[in-house]
């Protein structure tokens, strides 16, 4: 094995994927099915009719696997795609390690993270159904704002609930979803019967995921022409993601590589099932001896400390309920910085991976998060999202029990996001984390 | 000619250049040589020798036509070009125009801006020399920035004088630079002769590019191993930034393409030049017929309002007197949020294509400035830097007056850097670009 590698390999437009994978295909046994609440028996499409457009619902219960990305959507996802694969040698040098660490930077994307990979397939759904308008809930603003963009681009009306932490700590999220036209409300807010409970008993209530899905699930059910869009955990988003994984096998093939570790940080398991999936597929199908770890912030522990258990996707049950991981849906997460990783639950299919012990799980806290965070910046110029940061730590923790023990593996992580936006947080090193006052 | 392009060129390493390009070795005339201030004789290279490292007064004196990219500094600039050159689909059909748009991303970059270009060769010369520390200004931060990450990689100590209106808009930038070892100060400061005046007067004094220069190479001349970095207005970085040009040929000719009008922003002159100058080459040398366009603020107007004659490059009259377009070295802008534009002159290479008419120059308004990003932003979701805003708003108007005339011309412009650390500026659409009160 050479020492180093070239910082990039190809991003040439063939290393851009045309078609999703579907990981249900080689799953080697299925995953618990969606129920419905009410009666408990396993959901079918219909029951999702009112949610979501139907395309998306025949990619979330599709078990093809490889699914056609259409057109548009390729031509959209080109505007970025493929991101670059990062030989990591600035970090290298800095942690003085025998590994060999590459990272996929979807921070390239025009809103800065991977959400767009799955907001765009979606906005193109709801449109090519005469859809007017798409209703989702946002954290850190990553996916809102990746939806936002979406919606603009296909001609969606989007509005958006953001968790009331974020929408203080990030205004400028909020300014580039309005720029798009999209509308955008604290959550919880006293709009929807899911958030004004909380609202009446506190307006300064800090919010959560599972509050804000709930309000926007309301919100698009309550309306004609209206569908919910959601940034991650679904089977399909999952899917949408997969690009990530497919463009980074891709790009290490041509440098005669394969992975021994893969990374993501996980919140609602979207940037990690996006990277590791395909790779999954080549330990299921190939055998190969492929380890995966998923990171979590020790705050909101779902894979390292939650139940695997039927659980809802929001806090006031709306949604079927998931077979997953889960703290609760009640489990209202501290105000971390990674307003992304705030979600009690975990993707059906990463917590059946996990429950078939195919990937591990780590929770790390805060502190160590941003200062592997100031590492890589110091070394590689690019500052991660707090979200991403969390892979950054488990790469660097692998790297140096690599070198520990003369080990060079082939590392590769998925730096999801860039933290430009982000900078006030480093600035505190993380530690205000505060919910801000009310401007 | 087809009526839309793929949106992305190859970026494939191939298009990576691996020497810069010298226009000084093109041009029909030579222009007039910077003199020694005391004699008002040409300078020679000894006379730069305590202000520069050896290796950059080699390149800024040079003639070469082709000057070679050393291995280190084009492994560094790897980690993010070729940049991507985009076929602006979105903005083509919210204008509604039948010219074919083209930009050159440089927001890519780990930084978000160009300037990584100079700053990674100019880290990399002092690297070489064993200097310990290099000395700069910036306006906006991105210069600054760009700088504190290349020393941080080269090893080189880095200090940043900073516009004080810009430090006090732009409170990231500095987090950034601190975050790579760097020591910042706002300018005016009480910390050299040259600031002392203005801040005595006022220290709330906004501060201008050509302060913080005198401010830095005070600095620089008082240290036994530190020297001066620029980030603009020489030949030499206008020359380390022809990689993006050089890029842009060879992307747009892999589309058997080459560009009627070619557009940038213009403060110093580095992104613009880096981007036109390869072209001019091909207008010079092949007589093709381009248009050459340099965008600047109507509120700091050298170009299109200042005279053609000697002047400093800086403030308090410590530099070299260059024969270039100025609004004179005491002229203060006022704080506009294009903070990296407030610079009172134009690099000589470009003020001699003004003067030879091959060139030409618009001074457009903050309104429309931001009006026109924000249709940029709406329809192609990437948010541009204030400052590369003004090219955007020459591109979109080169476009509209192309679609009443009924042709369909190739539009080039640098979108030299993004808009993340800007949507305060954003929010309140440029209006409120008011000095800040301090914290």
């Amino acid at each position: 094995m050479p020492v180093s590698y070239p910082r990039f390999a190809s991003r040439d437009a063939a290393a851009l994927p045309t078609h999703f994978y579907n990981i249900k295909a080689d799953f080697p046994s299925p995953p618990p099915p969606p129920l419905y609440p009410a009666t408990r028996r396993p959901i079918c499409p219909e029951d999702l009719a009112p949610v979501f457009p139907r395309g998306f619902i025949a990619q979330e219960t599709s078990v093809e696997r490889f699914v056609p990305i259409p057109d548009p959507v390729l031509e959209a996802l080109a505007i970025y795609r493929p991101t670059p694969l990062v030989y990591a040698s600035g970090l290298r040098a800095a942690l003085d390690t025998s590994a060999h660490i590459f990272y996929k930077y979807e921070g390239v994307a025009p809103l800065g993270s991977h959400k767009s990979n799955t907001a765009l397939m979606q906005a193109y759904l709801a449109a090519q159904e005469g859809l007017e308008t798409l209703v989702t809930e946002t954290g850190a603003g990553q996916w809102g704002s990746a939806l936002a963009h979406a919606g603009g681009r296909f001609g969606v009306r989007v509005k958006v609930f953001m968790v009331r932490v974020s929408y203080r700590q990030k205004p400028g999220r909020r300014t580039l979803m309005e720029m798009f036209g999209a509308s955008v409300a604290e959550s919880p807010s006293p709009l929807t019967s899911a958030g004004s409970a909380y609202f009446a008993a506190d307006p300064d209530h800090p919010g959560s995921l599972g509050i804000a899905i709930s309000e926007a699930l309301e919100t698009a059910l309550a309306g004609p022409s209206s569908r919910y869009a959601l940034g991650s955990v679904l089977d399909a988003v999952l899917m949408h993601q997969t690009v990530i994984g497919l463009e980074a096998e891709t790009q290490l093939h041509e440098l005669g590589l394969e992975p021994d570790v893969v990374i993501g940080c996980v919140g609602g398991g979207s940037n990690f099932g996006g990277l590791a999936f395909p790779f999954v597929r080549r330990r299921l199908t190939e055998g190969r001896s492929i380890r995966f770890v998923a990171v979590e912030p020790d705050a909101c522990p779902s894979l390292t400390r939650g139940d695997l258990r039927y659980d809802h996707g929001d806090t006031a049950g709306l949604t079927p309920l998931l077979y997953m991981y889960t703290l609760g849906k009640d489990f209202v997460p501290p105000p971390i910085h990674a307003g992304g990783l705030r979600y009690h639950g975990m993707a059906p299919l990463v917590s059946h991976l996990a429950a078939l012990k195919l990937i591990e799980a780590k929770a790390y806290p805060t502190g160590r998060v941003f200062e592997a965070a100031r590492t890589f910046f110091a070394s590689e110029g690019i500052l991660p999202a707090p979200e991403s940061a969390h892979a950054v730590a488990a790469a660097i923790d692998e790297a140096r029990v690599a070198a520990a023990e003369g080990r060079s593996p082939v590392i590769l992580f998925n730096l999801s996001g860039h933290g430009f936006l982000d900078i006030a947080a480093y600035a505190s090193n993380g530690r205000e984390a505060k919910m801000p006052v009310p401007a």
